[in-house]
């Protein structure tokens, strides 16, 4: 049976511009999440005048439109839960741009992270958001999840690093937002609303990305900690002082004590916490940076502080964090990793409220992530076989959201919405902003087509 | 006659809250623009609660509401040129709380710049944003128009320095907006969207600021070029190594020329151009840092660059870029005075084309501005006496903003629209961008009570 929209995508696109056999429609019905929907068709556009048309067509067949990048987000984002069309960008791949001078790089949504760092790099410089999937991930998922990384801490995120974009809103027009230049107030700030937005208002076609020079050198500490508190208190020191570290990583008593089952690790036995500080600058610079945050990352509670001498050393650091994830692997089937975030002061708080509750419904929770910004990676291990403790997860996570919301957190830094977290944002959102934010939707999309059932929850009642 | 706003007020606010007598509103009729219209009221709310009800009241009453800092805006922005109730924020002053392990300051709008960096700076940290007139100019204004200042440079504008706000929307409902921590993907992004909105959305009644360490220290280098073209090559060049400078300043030729002829500056006869650099830093890194700067302030055209020695060299070095405002009094009883921004590499054709058009129609164009944003401040030096000059000037103003856009720059870099620049958004803006601007205007402020005539155009034809 073929259904309306896949008539018109057969006179609309050449056949190589589309999928309609639900056969090879299927790996477009997925991400990382394990989520899946079959989409009713998949189309592969080639420039924004594909776009336009096609968001014409879904809204004029009232059927969903889900924009999709390399899908390697956890939340189910793009999965077609309301089937309908998606579109993945893979083919827009183009950089079409790079202007050294003025420190922009105009790219299409479909160019990977990793090629833009090499297409920046070549002119010396970078651009900062690196969700650690780089190789992997698209620039237009970076910007629909606002994807940002370690580096986020002293560069921040997608939202602070794109001057432009170019876009198809859901009522079918094309637009530009913003500007070529690092300041600018004509105007309300589109390019920001749309950044993180998740495919529900309008589909990227073209970003204008705001580049970084490159630093020199980097160099790496390790700081292990009595305890999470100490732990803490050292990142409030480093963040206080003006040396920014470019990567603040933490790793909780649990995740110390998986990868020193795994791995010769050298931690020392009392180990409660550990950092791994990375300072980035100048050749001639780098050593008085990496001794200020030495002195900041001293303190009560520090067992031992390393400075990496040499890349050798960095590696073999770095290799104790990079131990976890396979450690992870090792001992639990599957891992139900969330991202939420808590003001820095308030992460011992919420590492302690996660170990009773770990204990409460009998769950291993192992924690990492991205320190300086209070960034915490929460993994809940589990057996996806094992209906009890699914259960018992479920139950968990619910109160692991409690806990964040009373500690000023909110629910998610990086890994965004999508389907998974989609019903807790009524919790973080005030009632009057999810209501302002509903009538945005509707002024983008009308007829309600882009990405239906993701990011904002449903309206309880008729607004 | 007392109008039905007068009346209500009466019953609703304590007599200290409010003025209703024309000759006590005058003076809050006017901003630095010297425009000036009478409103029929002004309030002076002391909490959010307040603001509610007077929004909700305005509403009823299908009454403009203008929301006013200190009327330092020099766009006629807060000039209520339809009339209605005046919301002066000055007594809403109080800073509620400043968190040094979490790097943030909650405020109320109506306090000083400088009196948030005093709160700040007793902990050791600052806000970014500083438009040189910290002294009098609210956050609350800072935020409306995203004004920033020299230090944007390094350290961005407001929307990259605010973590979230409360505000009462155009319907009359109070909203929080955004979160505590330096990451958060929750929703849209309505934070941003209501900095550089002019109060035309929303009533900011309480922000929290993200805070900065403060450097230790501060270095200031001068550099003299034959000519713009070498000038803005050097300013490419030092925005392209890692060390960016945390004010970069320029003035043009015309602008040495009213310096040299008012105080004895001691520049090079050839000069053409000037920047003004200064870095910030650790004590121990300083020198390196500015010794990298000056490396890439160095190169073809460079006739002369001086470092400060001490604190009397930069004292004196920057005397001479404040000589500017008293030279250009001395000269013209009224600068027209734009803030323009262009792409680095776009000044000297800027510049060129400023001079050219100053040729044609007879009229001293003087340049100086934030060379490292591209954010160029154009005077065109008028006599207001004078109709012949003044008409000319204002077609002078007309060519400059096509030759702004045609270098794919921007109207405004911190000033904002108000409503001497607002015909003028329509050249600038995507009117599909524009048609949705105006869609989300009606979502927070259905009413259409909102700071109204301000911002965007109005509409050529029904939406």
């Amino acid at each position: 049976m073929t259904t309306n929209l896949q008539r018109e995508l057969e006179t609309m696109l050449p056949a190589e511009d589309r999928l309609l056999d639900p056969a090879d429609c299927w790996a477009y019905g997925a991400d990382n999440s394990r989520l899946h929907a079959l989409p009713e068709a998949v189309a592969f556009p080639r420039d924004a005048g594909a776009i336009v048309e096609l968001v014409r067509l879904c809204r004029s067949l009232r059927t969903p439109l889900v924009v999709r990048g390399r899908g390697t987000g956890t939340t189910g984002a793009v999965v077609p839960v309301h089937g309908g069309l998606v579109l993945s960008m893979e083919r827009m791949n183009r950089i079409l741009e790079v202007d050294p001078a003025n420190r922009w790089l105009v790219t299409e949504p479909g160019a990977t992270n990793s090629e833009v760092q090499q297409a920046a790099g070549q002119h010396g410089f970078f651009w900062p958001p690196d969700p650690t999937s780089s190789a992997f991930c698209s620039i237009g998922g970076n910007l629909g999840c606002n994807a940002a990384g370690p580096r986020a801490v002293k560069y921040g995120t997608p939202r602070d690093n794109t001057l432009g974009l170019a876009a198809v809103a859901g009522t079918g027009d094309p637009l530009r937002t913003g500007v070529y230049t690092t300041k600018g107030v004509v105007g309300y700030d589109l390019t920001r609303l749309l950044i993180g937005s998740e495919g529900t208002l309008a589909v990227i076609t073209e970003a204008t990305l705001r580049l970084t020079p490159l630093p020199e050198t980097r160099q790496l500490l390790q700081a292990v900690y009595r305890d999470m508190r100490a732990a803490a208190a050292a990142v409030a020191r480093i963040m206080a002082q003006p040396a920014t570290p470019c990567a603040l990583e933490f790793m909780d008593a649990a995740a110390i004590g998986m990868i020193r089952g795994y791995a010769d690790t050298a931690l020392p036995e009392q180990a409660g916490a550990m950092l791994m500080i990375e300072v980035d600058g100048a050749r001639a610079q780098i050593g008085l940076a990496a001794e200020a945050v030495r002195r900041a990352a001293s303190g009560d509670g520090c067992l031992a502080i390393e400075v990496a001498a040499t890349p050798e050393d960095a590696e073999r650091l770095w290799r104790t964090r990079k131990a976890l994830s396979p450690a992870l692997r090792n001992i639990a089937p599957k891992k139900i990793n969330e991202d939420v975030v808590v003001p820095v002061s308030r992460i011992p708080d919420l590492i302690d409220g996660l170990q009773a509750l770990g204990r409460r419904y009998g769950i291993t929770i192992v924690n990492f992530g991205h320190a300086g910004n209070g960034n915490i990676h929460v993994n809940l291990l589990v057996d996806p076989e094992d209906p009890v403790q699914m259960q018992a997860a479920e139950r968990c996570l619910d109160e692991v959201f409690t806990l964040v919301l009373a500690l000023r957190g909110t629910l998610s830094g990086e890994h965004g919405i999508g389907l998974v977290k989609r019903e807790f944002v009524r919790r973080e959102l005030d009632p009057a902003a999810l209501r302002l934010m509903r009538g945005l939707q509707r002024v983008f999309d009308p007829d309600g087509i882009m990405n239906p059932g993701k990011s904002l929850p449903d309206a309880l009642e008729a607004t």
